[in-house]
């Protein structure tokens, strides 16, 4: 008999340990705004983004690889780096052939979690990058943890919307008994019709549109403007 | 100028850490069914329910206070315990004037994190009391945090089911700035009319349906059939 894989949600990287995760695929999920990002960089041709978590290591790998140095604090550009933190950054007339090295706390952080509990294979998701997520995890027909970075630990909508959204397209693929898989999904049924309008009642779009980033985000939740499949490779997201 | 009191929602104990809960009044939830049976038994007139975690523990206790030890492993009275975790169980007419030792792994374990965190008042939620929780939260105006105790520290639909009936009924007098709260809330609003159906997809519902537990389980999401405050005070639970 032909059992499916499992899939499970975790809506916060402290939740991550409670999962065997050995052989399973992690989804690292960060869409305001270093998922989206990462997606779209890759997409119009950078040859490789490497995710850090700290300012100094992003300052220090650039200088060695010669790579675009790109991280945020509070929607301004951090001191020492070059660029920040919204996709619109990175066109093709700028990125292509180039290296980003991106500082992102909390996809960064769940990452590493996900390496060091032994995912067979990580790659990051978000809305610009939904199908290519959905087709891989149904083609490669392992376990999935679709893994929301959240904010500080604190679970957040838009890491649970995507992962309803990826839900929504593979259920049938996967054997699913996860609670947060099914409020992820539920959640995002409700709303994919108004996302721009439910994106403004959450905590981050009022962190981050008192900044003026509102088309920002309104890309972040739009579906394949950038479909590839980032895939960590050594410390780096590529696209194999 | 007047600042209302917060309100934040963790989904499992695992992110009670995250949050600075001194001060604060910490609902202890969980909703199938340890605290459905908790508010059960006082409303019909126990004296007080005594939360333990071991079965050891409650079989001592249980001797000490001359009271009735009551709880469950997958659907069964475990041996050495006189009664179940069922609320239909503790009718007046066998409950009054008694003392109830109850085992309940989930929500002991995080009603003691929230004693050692600080809280400044513990109380117990579950759909039979939602009245009397929302009333007491409103009445007090102190900080809020809504505790789902989980399973296993794995998120579950029920309590945040629970979390999110609270949360409509009291949001106008809180400052929420909380993607879980929201969550809830979306959740809640979407399902309340069809909450009999809802819960037969929680895995929950699959764990205890397998031993005839659906009247059960249904009365645990109607509310206020046991509108009392089970409050915590000196390792009891009382109605004060």
């Amino acid at each position: 008999m032909f059992e499916k894989p499992t899939l499970h949600t975790i809506l916060s990287p402290k939740l991550l340990e409670i999962y065997d995760i050995k052989n399973s695929i992690v989804v690292v999920i960060d869409v305001f705004r270093a998922t989206s990002t990462i997606a779209t960089a890759l997409y119009n041709g950078a040859t490789k983004v490497i995710p850090v978590a700290e300012v100094n290591a992003c300052i220090e790998i650039g200088k060695r690889v010669g790579g675009i140095t790109a991280g945020e604090r509070d929607g301004k550009v951090i001191e020492g780096l070059a660029h920040g933190n919204s996709p619109a950054e990175y066109p093709r007339s700028f990125i292509e052939g180039k290296t980003l090295v991106l500082t992102t706390t909390n996809g960064t952080k769940l990452l590493h979690m996900a390496l060091n509990e032994g995912a067979s294979e990580i790659v990051t998701g978000s809305f610009p990058n939904l199908q290519a997520v959905c087709e891989f995890l149904v083609k490669t027909k392992k376990n999935v943890v679709l893994g929301c970075s959240a904010w500080k630990d604190r679970v957040n909508i838009e890491d649970a919307l995507f992962a309803g959204a990826v839900i929504n397209q593979i259920k049938s693929e996967f054997t699913i008994h996860c609670d947060s898989s099914l409020m992820a999904s539920e959640l995002y049924t409700a709303q994919q019709h108004k996302m721009f309008e439910f994106i403004r009642k959450t905590t981050h779009w009022h962190r981050l549109a008192a900044y003026g980033l509102e088309k920002d985000l309104e890309y972040c939740v739009t579906p394949n403007l950038a479909n590839i499949l980032p895939i960590y490779r050594n410390g780096d997201l590529v696209v194999v």
